[in-house]
């Protein structure tokens, strides 16, 4: 249990995958919903999201999970007899916050902030293992929503005008954000050896 | 653990009474929210629903609860613990899942997809206990998918114009009978002995 | 685990904390949805809400969660092992189950009273650990509801002519106190030594 981790090739490429497809369907959601709008798009579209999304996505999830098995995450018992149960439990989390935060778009900024951290909260309550999860959080947090608020002052994409902003991204991405983040420092643990 | 239960004339006529209870309650926020509607009624309402609907419910519940247990699916050392507490854990998630298919109708359909079938992989992966769970989880979407698919090319009743279709019916449909076939074989095996 | 507990000044002072802040922003939520009007202001506003109103939250937390431990309720062998992730949970569990009421608003009365049971039946059976939490889950709803159906007549607030009512009240509100009495026991408990 106290040995350290290694996450191989296959691995990696599980959760750049994961996260790829985990991104392109909560980006869908968030598109159709209006809740985001693209305002450039020089690269193809896949489904709603233009390639860049999806990369970035994925190479961000194979990378934390990288950063949370080098740092010595460790699998909890109910991880461990049950891999396949706590990863589907996990991603499904993730996807329905990710759908619920297009879900929040026509209602008053405070109930859908409450309603989104609160289902973080209980997200990161129930999954979270080790202190390295709430730093992967952190870590995805930062950086992620970082990146959303460079590309958004940047004009490439932006959030619709009816949502409650912070620093020009919606106020509930960080709640996103931390869910995700512990959610991928687990996965990363359940696929590394 | 290994023997094979039996589920007598009591559990067969809890099982009928809980589907056909559920059935009633969850039609009724289908028809209130007009996501379906009757287009026939030869029969008395009973609620909001033709009486054919909580019969058919009732019926299937009981019949797969049996297969489930006549396949040899056993409890789980929680549900032995707290048989209580498992059913109507179990119960409600499906009913919270019946009454979320209802809220989701004014949504893109690609939100009302993603978040029901993110909510039914998480009750999917909470209780589903046995291989034989998956069995009955498809055995309920193929009939009860095809039943509705039949009833509605007969103009029974139909969805609303604006929910997103698969053949006829909602295309979030087998993601409230997977979770339905699941909680079925798990309380199937609760009410065995 | 027999010994009967006590619960200190501190702990005391923790419950009114948890249970003001808790209420005043599950009333934001209700106040910005148009669920409730403050029809009177006597006092002073905090956020969106009467002054009274978290003064009276507050302090029914507070007494609620004496009254557990007074009766002996215990802790969980997970509370024991996990306080901070388990009242994290709670607490999360129960501002969602309060936005979620707000959600509701548009819904037809059906949808949001089956949403919003369901949820409650949810919270209630996955941390309800003693009967004395029952007992503190109807002292919640008897008073709670009591006190709000009370107010609502006297003209101090009202709930919006759109939602479905029992007695003047929501009728998804008996399922919120029901939650909500069950964490506070739990969380009476886990500040207890």
């Amino acid at each position: 249990m106290s040995e350290r981790g290694e996450i191989g090739a296959g691995g990696l490429a599980a959760l750049f995958a994961i996260g790829a497809l985990g991104g392109l369907i909560g980006d869908m959601c968030h598109v159709q919903s209006g809740t985001t709008i693209y305002l450039e798009d020089p690269l193809p579209y896949i489904w709603e999201s233009q390639l860049w999304f999806p990369l970035m996505v994925g190479a961000g999830t194979a990378a934390l999970g990288w950063i949370a098995v080098r740092l010595g995450a460790s699998a909890s018992e109910d991880e461990r007899a049950e891999p396949l149960r706590s990863a589907a439990a996990m991603i499904a989390s993730v996807l329905a916050l990710y759908a619920l935060t297009a879900v929040v778009r026509g209602e008053p900024a405070s109930v859908g902030i409450v309603l989104c951290y609160s289902v973080a909260a209980l997200i990161c309550a129930r999954f979270a293992h080790d202190r390295v999860d709430f730093l992967c959080a952190a870590l995805a947090t930062v950086f992620g929503v970082g990146a959303e608020i460079v590309l958004s002052c940047l004009d490439v994409f932006e959030y619709a005008d009816d949502v409650e902003k912070f620093v020009n991204v919606a106020a509930w991405l960080p709640a996103l954000y931390l869910a995700y983040g512990v959610v991928v420092a687990r996965l990363g643990v359940l696929l590394s050896r």
